[in-house]
């Protein structure tokens, strides 16, 4: 199946994840042809895939190698993202994703209330075929939990005031990070790797997922709609207010407020002047610099780990990803 | 925990489900305590437990008789159940469930949709770590997955003609019939039954959701508001067409034709012409016909089971819940 042309450059990998995609699409079969035919054609749009290529490479770790289980791992995983996404877009009234229509907005956000929920189903199903133990997999659900419970605490906090640095660090570790995490230790752990290698890995997920979620709450303020593959400072429109609006918030309080109190009445002139004092008063670059730092700390729990290829391909990965080459 | 009063005619079971209640309760832990509250507020709100108990009476069939396993399970069911009515009644706009409002009313949609998916991951915990084995696990994600993809079928269908009563059936087969056998064999195979009394709790199962779905069909166009818990004919309105218009359609089409294409502008007035045309071509005595059919075809699969108290519960349940006295 198609991959992301960002894994043209490592056919070894572009094979895994080719399969990951493989083994999704076998496991969706609504009874309905043209409902399944819609949404293969949706989810199979051109993400990154980025969980799960953490997910197999990590799957390197342990000594108990089996390809075919680390690829179920890593497509259970992937479902479970594609299931969140498409009911994230019903919820922010996102309408492209990757440059594509989003489900929601050529089928409705009925249809796409239930295919997630479908697709749910089918991470769980994937799972329970393929994980070594129920233990493993009352671990799966219990983090999906904290994904989902993530959601519901970032959505109680929407057009509040952002309060702080830590709120915002709190949300996207339960939001973005936690999976992240549960996608680099999922894979040590099939593999059977030491529980101090898992925990490494558990935390290398976590900063990278904390790194790559700054990252991606820098490009909604400066990125290209094209590019990002979603519309400008989306996320301001729909009051969720990321990292470089607190820092900028936080050394110029007044101004910014009395924008942001219009909610979802901003003009694009309000966002010009609220784009504005961000970069007055660095937020981007404060923003920037922490990613470095969790970066680095992403960097430091890989040194940990035992050597081989899939070594060099999670630092070349990693490297591209959070200094955005890719 | 607070249990729907039918069940006060029945101590032990009454107990039975407290403790289904009370395993959900543990299991709901959202960081945010008014998130948490207002959850829980919801989804213990009056439901009558059909699925948890059926589940729970199954449980005797088979030598390996454990309690507490078997509320596992019927917990983990019954969350399934309370995920699929979240996100319904957001897919139907009903503001009313058990008479209380309901969650999207109150919270938003957005909030019911990721309280729903946060319901779904509590399911698989809870079932991960009680089910006996991952296999059993991987036979219940199928069957949510066949009842989400019902749900999707469902879905797609509205707004067109109604097809056929065959049509009508493979719809609430999927939807709500799936479930009841579920909880049926789910219940009867922890318990180690053979696999001929687990299918016979299968089919007992099936045959109950379907009569079962029929007369809640039914009590739509002709029950009050109170008793019933939700509008009456909130169908139709939905654009959901259900047996005993099904039957009045086919017999007299032109009227009720013309009128149905109003879909979401029906009056008050072309409601009570639908109602009128419905009883006039004995829609609803033909589909009482055909509940009582399946009923009957239940408690023959309930014949063939192992004797013991369970299946004196067993009978009198499903002749009250099929002749609508609770």
């Amino acid at each position: 199946m198609q991959v992301h042309p960002m894994w043209d450059s490592y056919p070894e990998l572009r094979e895994d994840l080719s399969n990951v995609l493989e083994l999704i699409n076998k496991h969706i079969r609504v009874r309905d042809k043209n409902v399944n035919a819609i949404i293969k054609d949706r989810i199979f749009g051109g993400g990154k895939l980025l969980r799960p290529i953490y997910s197999i490479l990590c799957s390197n770790i342990g000594p108990d190698k089996d390809k075919d289980r680390a690829i179920a791992v890593a497509a259970a995983l992937e479902t479970l993202h594609m299931a969140t996404l498409i009911h994230d877009d019903v919820i922010d009234g996102a309408s492209t994703r990757h440059g594509k229509q989003t489900l929601h907005t050529s089928e409705g956000s009925k249809f796409a209330i239930y295919a997630g929920d479908y697709l749910f189903s089918v991470c769980f199903t994937i799972l329970s075929r393929h994980a070594t133990s129920l233990a493993h997999l009352e671990f799966n659900s219990r983090s999906m939990e904290k994904v989902l419970s993530g959601e519901l605490d970032q959505l109680n906090a929407r057009f509040q005031p952002p309060t702080s640095v830590k709120g915002y660090l709190s949300r996207i570790s339960g939001k973005t990070a936690q999976l992240f995490a549960v996608s680099c230790y999922s894979g040590a752990i099939e593999s059977k790797a030491t529980k101090k290698q898992a925990r490494n890995a558990w935390n290398m997920g976590h900063y990278i997922g904390m790194a790559f979620q700054i990252m991606d709450d820098i490009l909604d303020y400066q990125g290209q709609e094209q590019t990002v593959g979603k519309p400008i400072m989306a996320d301001v429109k729909q009051g969720i207010y990321t990292l470089p609006l607190i820092y900028a918030m936080q050394s110029n309080p007044k101004q910014l407020q009395t924008l942001l109190q219009k909610n979802e009445d901003l003009s694009s002139n309000d966002m010009e002047m609220i784009l504005a004092t961000i970069k007055q008063e660095k937020g981007l670059e404060k923003s920037r610099k922490l990613a470095e730092r969790y970066t680095n700390k992403a960097l430091k729990e890989m040194k940990k780990l035992p050597e081989g290829t899939y070594k060099d391909y999670l630092y070349t990965i990693t490297m591209k990803l959070l200094t955005r080459l890719f």
